[in-house]
């Protein structure tokens, strides 16, 4: 009996909690377990969604970003667009509700997946404020609408403060958030500031300006069209698991199986269709819902087994090798430039692709680590370094063979900065605050071919750089001796001393450029013979 | 009128994101990113909840886990406890519905908190097997509930394929869990036996059954008492922000600000109650809900200015250093133990305590770096190590000091077993996986002192090893040449023989145990001037 009402008594408390309480606790999940980090993590929430917000429209971004001292740590934040806004009716959703969005469900690269990011900081404002935070929007129409907003936390709800519209004469379109914060301000390391630097590099076609404690700096666009925009694509069967099967075939609106598989998937056509029902020993005619567990069992290991093609992978949106090149000579001091866009590579049913960019020399110090900008897409990766596949994979490959030091199972030594881009429908971050990526073994291995590809190049240039060093103290070495020859050769052959000097230096040059030549050739040989 | 478009286009598509559908997609944050380490986090999610059950109720656990293969990477797992069980009408919330549960809203400490780990379990078995988990539970009254569940994974509710109610002439309580999953079972390193071992070190109350592939396991009950139960707390105020604050000051029962700080805070006092009103310039009978903005900004940097005790710390429930000891017995063949439980300490007003355990020697291998145990709140933790407060607390301790080797940045070589638990009424994890403690500054420079305090102590085991090492080479030494002094002296003196060897012995023993213990006592001084 004692023990009925020990269980009835626990049993009481048991109830829900809503997802705000639950990272409201856990903000550290989110990125918010320190105050300068949290700064940074507002910002780029607010910044990635913007970014988000043009693209999908299809607008050149234009956005601003403030940073203003209030208080002691007290900062207000605010962020700028010209996207597309939102509408009125969804505004308070899509600020005030975590695991709220448009983007979970679908296949297709973006910056923001979660629908938690954004109304995160929201939250992370209102705890350490006590402020609602300022949200405007307008699309373009008559109106624009301002709402004051908080976090109704125990129900996951938006709450509204207060709202009101506001004619829009110059069809203004865009959003604008202002929120103030629990902050701290920095300028050097993992700040708000190489985060916007890093954002410049990867999206050259923003215009990002920024007015920090410490004045106004203009990212500016160099590149003038917006990427390829990704498309929506269907499950491929590869990437499909038992019960999202069991789930899709309840769900769907097919009438029988045949339309199911070639009708929610990518890649099913008649053909493959039909012998994955043979396979499974189900009639194609069968209503999709009327599988029990054992056929469905069968259906999946069908789908498994059958021979299909990759999934399109239009899903993806890569820079491309020219604007990765132009956005790192945008904000790096470096000699040379180089970069490799890998064709999309696939892992459990989901593509995916990665690029790498390369900047050497110049400014950059010879002698320490390199740098690592980490990106996912197009989103600068700022913290848990050590955690992250890209990490891995750069240090798993061997420098030294591409010329530069490396002591064991570290990032390389030398003048150069590595970029590594990983463009994917679905990205597997170690954490909801989105800092690094899980070190699935298919997405290191393409990880580490693209930098091979790259390092090859890099490996050219650098011995042709030695080379030419070479050469070049060579020919200061002949052109001292030249004058001597030259007065020589024209005491014996009557030829005036400045036209034989003359001819000499034509011979040296030409030589030097043969040789260059053949060096060239010869190590893009070997390097391809080394390679992959 | 295009942008008005794309905006309502874009908005349509925003919705609601279920949290089972979140953990779904994003399973590795659960610990489900591959078989292995998903068949051990199934195993770990059901034991732990059991543990926490039985503590709770006040009963000694008796737990049974089985695993049993039955298809290629295809298992059925099982675990029964002897706990209090569960209520038949919340059985389906209890274990079909995420961030559902009792321990959330408590300052307390115990093994789950978060009310997602048993249910994101069912949700992997689900999603691999597109079966319902079989979940059997009674309080010890007439009947026996059992009920056959899935997840609604869109709504995350529980949905109840089948139940039955049978008579319980036995009386049994307690809760049986059975699922099929996909898993892949080893038993060395990162294993469900090698989680078990440890959860029997650290819980060494506990009777813990194994049926495994490769036959059965038992670790049996060493110690007979519980832990002392921990209690619940209030929050203390230096720990609470000013979003909580303003939210509690909504929801209190309490009449009048002067008894919503004495009954809603742990260590408010009338007095310090009414210094906090008159530092914030607010009436103590002023309505809680009826303060604005401005004064609750007031109120909450008064709680944070008066002085005030540290919070109670009765919701600890430490496992003490016989215990301790007891556990590692238990399971290490080692020759000398030490534990260490300091007193608790407090970080962002939330009370935690640290427990060290070393085992050394025997027949631990010198040469390599030593084994790390990490506990939290009981529970093992068995990933993440390097990202781990606890890690870093024992890489940052100079163990070179306490008589091992070191290199730098590392963990010691040498031939010891290091135990550290983090106790607390929240643990701040760094990811939903539960695998490892975020470093916060105060957890570090706590365990750390733990960690001193347990190496000084080995220290001097340590070095009066080696001095009766040497002592015994002495000796050694002595006794080859006693025969042959005794021979002299007796054909001086006429004393037979046998009666000098005898004394001599006899004096050589007394003078070593006088030199052992004066190197004891002088090592001991030396500590305690190098600690802390």
């Amino acid at each position: 009996m004692r023990n009925k009402i020990i269980a009835e008594k626990l049993s009481k408390n048991l109830k829900e909690i809503s997802v705000a309480e639950f990272f409201e606790k856990n903000r550290h999940l989110l990125g918010y377990e320190n105050t300068t980090k949290a700064m940074l993590t507002v910002v780029k929430e607010l910044v990635d969604n913007s970014l988000d917000a043009c693209e999908e429209a299809g607008i050149l971004p234009n956005i601003n970003v403030s940073v203003k001292q209030t208080g002691e740590n007290k900062y207000i934040i605010k962020v700028e667009d010209n996207g597309p806004g939102i509408v009125e009716e969804k505004l308070p959703f899509a600020f005030g509700k975590l695991l709220y969005g448009s983007k979970f469900h679908r296949l297709r690269q973006s910056r923001g997946i979660q629908g938690i990011g954004v109304s995160g900081a929201i939250l992370y404002s209102q705890l350490t404020s006590g402020k609602p935070a300022r949200i405007t929007s307008s699309t373009g129409k008559r109106y624009i609408n301002t709402i004051d907003l908080m976090i109704d936390v125990t129900r996951n709800e938006p709450h509204v403060i207060s709202s009101k519209r506001e004619k829009n004469p110059e069809k203004w379109h865009g959003i604008k958030v202002e929120m103030e914060i629990e902050g701290r301000y920095i300028e050097k390391g993992q700040s708000i500031l190489e985060y916007l630097k890093q954002t410049a590099i990867m999206n050259p076609y923003a215009r990002i300006v920024f007015n920090g404690p410490n004045g106004k700096v203009t990212f500016s666009r160099v590149v003038q069209d917006l990427p390829k925009l990704s498309k929506e694509i269907k499950p491929h069967p590869y990437g499909v698991e038992l019960g999202i099967l069991r789930r899709m075939l309840k769900e769907t609106r097919a009438k029988n199986i045949l339309s199911f598989l070639k009708s929610d998937f990518s890649r099913v056509g008649k053909t493959s269709a039909l012998q994955m029902c043979k396979l499974a020993r189900i009639s194609p005619k069968r209503k999709p819902h009327s599988l029990d567990h054992n056929e469905i069992t069968r259906l999946h290991k069908a789908m498994q087994t059958v021979k299909l093609i990759s999934p399109p992978t239009d899903c993806l949106s890569q820079i491309g090798e020219e604007t990765i090149i132009k956005g790192l000579k945008k904000e790096i001091e470096a000699e040379h430039f180089i970069a490799i866009t890998r064709p999309p590579s696939v892992y459990k049913g989901r593509p995916f692709a990665v690029e790498v960019g390369l900047a050497y020399g110049g400014k950059l110090n010879p002698n320490k680590q390199v740098d690592l900008l980490r990106f996912a897409n197009k989103v600068p990766l700022m913290y848990h370094q050590g955690d992250c596949a890209i990490t891995k994979a750069v240090k798993e490959v061997d420098w030294r063979r591409y010329g530069l030091q490396q002591p064991s199972n570290s990032l390389p030594i030398g003048p150069l900065v590595i970029l590594v881009h990983f463009a994917s429908v679905w990205v597997p971050f170690t954490s909801e605050g989105k800092q690094a990526i899980a070190s699935y073994p298919d997405i290191i291995k393409e990880i580490k071919l693209a930098l091979q590809d790259a390092g090859r190049k890099l490996k050219k240039y650098i011995s042709r750089k030695r080379r030419s060093h070479e050469i070049q103290m060579r020919k200061n070495l002949f052109e001292r001796y030249i004058p001597e020859a030259a007065a020589a050769i024209s005491k014996i052959s009557d030829v005036p001393k400045e036209k034989i000097i003359e001819g000499l230096e034509k011979i040296l040059k030409k030589g030097l450029k043969e040789i260059d030549i053949e060096e060239g050739e010869n190590s893009n040989e070997k390097e391809t013979k080394n390679g992959s």
